[in-house]
C-alpha cells in the first residue's frame, strides 16, 4: 500500500525523501483555491513563480500575472489571490504567472518529486481520485504561514486521509494528526476555523466571502498538475466516467 | 494576557522570537520525562549535551553520563533514556551529563529564551503552575523526531493549553491543533498514542512500560529550570502550598 505523509511547512521539506513521490501542494487561503479555480474556469496554464520580479518579467512577454504579498494583491499585476477574480472571462485560454507569499514558493521547493499537483477543498475528492491513479507514496505539503504550521491546510490533508483510508498507508504522526483534526472540524470547517490565525488575518481584509468560497468541497474536478514549468489541468479517469 | 504558542519542531524555532519568553522544551518520549523523574529522586543538576563526545568529556571529570541514540542507549554510558534508571539510588545527590536524539539537541536550542525549563505529562500542572507564576508569553518547543512532527510532545502542549485556558492567549494554529487534539486523546491517551510513530519504534525496542510511565500525568511536582548550564528542580510557590 502507498504512503501518505503530510509535511506541516515548506521549512520541513528537505526531511523528506521526494523521489518516487508525488507531492500535493496545499495553500487553501488562497493561492491553491485560485489556481484551481483558473484553471477550472478556462485558464490555460499557471507558471508558478517565486519572486514578485520574476513574475513582472513574464508580464512583458505578455502573460497574465499575478502577486500576493501579505494576503493583498501587489501593485501592477492583473490578478491578486482572489478566486473570484480567477473566474473572469479575461482569463479564458491565457497563460498566467503567478506568485505568492507561501503557496508558489511550496511548489519551487517540490520540484523533486516525480509529479507535483496543487489540492485545495474545491478539488479534494479528484486530488484523491488522481493519487488512486497513480499509486505512489504521496506527500502533502502545507503552505503555511511563512513557514509556521496553520490550520486550513493541516484540515485538507486531513480531509484527503479521510478520502484515501483504507487505500494509503496514513498511520504517521503528522497524517494521523491531520486526520483527527479534520475529524473534529468537519462538521462546521469556517466556524472550526473562524479562529485560525490566517482567517482573522483576512477577516481584517474584508474577504470573508472568499474564505467561504474556497472551504467548499468539490466545487471542480481537475487537477492543476505541474508539467515541466507549467501547472495544467487533468481530470483523472474515474472522474471523468463519473460526470 | 500573556501567549501561549507551540513550537512542533526544533527545525522551526528559528521563525519565532524567543526573547522575553519561556520556552517548554519536551521530549515525552523519554528525555524530558526521564529528566523530571530524575530530579524527582534526588538528582542534583542535569547538564544537557548536544553530542556523545561532548558527554563523554564529562565522564572523565567525574560526572554520571547519560546517552540515547535512536531509543537505544549509546555504549561506555551510566544511563540511557529510560525513566526507571532515573529513579536508582546511585542518581542522589549527583550531577548527570545527558544527551538524546532529540531532547537536549531542543534545549540547546531554546537558549536565547529568558527562561528555559522542561515538561512532561509527568510534572505537566507543575508546569502550568510555573508558568502561571512566571506571566510571560510561552512557547512550547516540542523536540519531535529528528525535526518532524510528532504526537506525543503536541499532545503535551494540548494538555498544558487545557491547563492554562483563560490565563494564556491561546488563539493560534499550532495551539488550538494541540488543544483539540488532546480533546480527543484525552480520555485514553495510551489508546490514543498506539498508532504513534515514535510509540511503534519503541514497542519493538521492547520498552512499553517506559511508555505507560511517561504518559502518566502529575506524579512529580518539580519543574527542571536551566540556570546557567544546569537543569535544577523547582516547585512552583503555588504547589508547595498545596502539598
Amino acid at each position: 500500500m502507498p504512503l501518505l505523509d503530510v509535511c506541516f511547512s515548506p521549512e520541513l521539506i528537505h526531511l523528506y525523501d521526494l523521489k518516487g513521490r508525488v507531492v500535493v501542494v496545499v495553500d487553501i487561503l488562497r493561492a491553491t483555491s485560485s489556481m484551481v479555480t483558473g484553471l477550472a474556469h478556462g485558464l490555460e496554464k499557471i507558471i508558478p513563480v517565486s519572486t514578485l520580479a520574476e513574475c513582472q518579467q513574464f508580464a512583458s512577454k505578455g502573460y497574465l500575472t499575478a502577486a500576493e504579498r501579505d494576503g493583498k494583491k501587489a501593485e501592477d499585476f492583473d490578478l491578486g489571490n482572489s478566486p473570484f477574480s480567477y473566474m473572469e472571462d479575461f482569463v479564458k485560454g491565457k497563460t498566467l504567472a503567478m506568485t505568492t507569499t507561501n503557496g508558489t514558493h511550496a511548489i519551487r521547493l517540490s520540484l523533486a518529486a516525480d509529479k507535483v499537483v496543487v489540492g485545495a477543498f474545491l478539488n479534494v475528492s479528484s486530488v484523491a481520485a488522481y493519487l488512486v491513479e497513480q499509486q505512489k507514496d504521496v506527500l502533502v505539503v502545507c503552505a503555511g504561514w511563512k513557514g509556521k504550521f496553520n490550520l486550513e491546510d493541516t484540515l485538507f490533508a486531513g480531509a484527503l486521509a479521510h478520502k484515501l483510508q483504507g487505500l494509503f498507508e496514513s498511520e504517521n504522526d503528522a497524517t494521523l494528526a491531520a486526520y483527527h483534526l479534520y475529524e473534529t472540524a468537519k462538521s462546521d470547517l469556517p466556524l472550526y476555523l473562524s479562529k485560525a490565525s490566517h482567517v482573522q488575518r483576512l477577516k481584517n481584509l474584508n474577504i470573508t466571502k472568499d474564505i467561504t468560497f474556497c472551504l467548499q468541497q468539490d466545487v471542480y474536478d481537475i487537477v492543476p498538475v505541474l508539467e515541466g514549468d507549467y501547472l495544467v489541468p487533468y481530470t483523472p479517469e474515474s472522474v471523468k466516467s463519473v460526470v
